[in-house]
């Protein structure tokens, strides 16, 4: 898991502010063993030597994906951690980091 | 793998004009095998609580992963089908379905 | 101006909560002209048939600009309505207001 | 006009090998001077305070007007100066550079 630019350290020591429900977490992890499936799908259509187009439009089709997935954790996070630091007077660090994210999104 | 848009039909019974080596194929799947692995990774840090930021920045790779793997296939595509079809006299069909999955492509 | 999709409403009522100073005004405003002008550039690269890789460049170049002016945007507002929407208890539309923009925004 | 990263080096001295009808630099010219008007809207919006949302609403559909207009010059590039490139057995070149674009164009 490289290939991640921008500097946005790992902040392996925090979790979310406001712990995701086991239903929210059940959903976010059903919908990314979709990707994965379409992942392993278009692994396939290589093998198969199928037409380029066709593997492409199955590409975008998984980054949309997973532009949905980042948004479902964008709204979470700004909704809670973001949140909870300006009501905790904290907000600044909080919101640098959260357009750092917006920015390299915007470029993935 | 539904999600995609834009009127690009499958074409189940096209192959790309000039076959990838197995040298190539084998590159591909590798890269993809890869992104397999970092979306069970993403499903991990949700399981485990981690910080949304953490798990968004992880996203963005992906992304940026599967974009360079796209590009891969537009510029084999491009030289291979697009280029056998105007030395066909047949290029106009085939570029603008180019177009249509760049214009896809650029919004995924 | 219309083009804009996504549901989201003008609010000709409403005014930044933390007013931009003179001199961030005059920022922003001089980076827009450079923009006004770099798109007179290519006004009068069409119409002196200049390659068309070369304007394509610089319609990037545009955009790149257009999206920094954005990010700058973005920024205030997330440090000045956004925040202060959150410690009124009132965070909650504001975020998903700021949602949708940045959504509109990665699409562009 | 600087910004637009990429080696992408200009070529001052290429003109399009299908040139445009004057009808289709017209129309381009009269896009452009819209986004022109566009640009100018926006310096007045922050001259009067107005919303930010509103503001970064009219950004996102300036860029995409402009990605229309880079679309169109994409098509005609790529149906005119790529295909005689590849008819005259001098395509990869044409066609690296095509994809050069792009790729900085979804980055943008």
């Amino acid at each position: 898991m490289d290939d991640a630019k921008l500097d946005i350290p790992l902040s392996p020591e925090k979790t979310p502010v406001k712990m995701r429900t086991e239903e929210d977490k059940k959903q976010l992890v059903q919908r990314l063993k979709r990707v994965e499936g379409q992942v392993r799908g278009i692994q396939k259509m290589i093998d198969e030597d199928r037409y380029c187009v066709d593997i492409l439009v199955q590409v975008s089709a998984i980054n949309a994906a997973l532009k949905k997935v980042g948004f479902q954790l964008l709204e979470d996070h700004t909704k809670g951690c973001v949140t909870k630091a300006v009501q905790d007077g904290e907000g600044d660090e909080t919101i640098e980091e959260l357009l750092k994210v917006f920015q390299q999104f915007t470029k993935s």
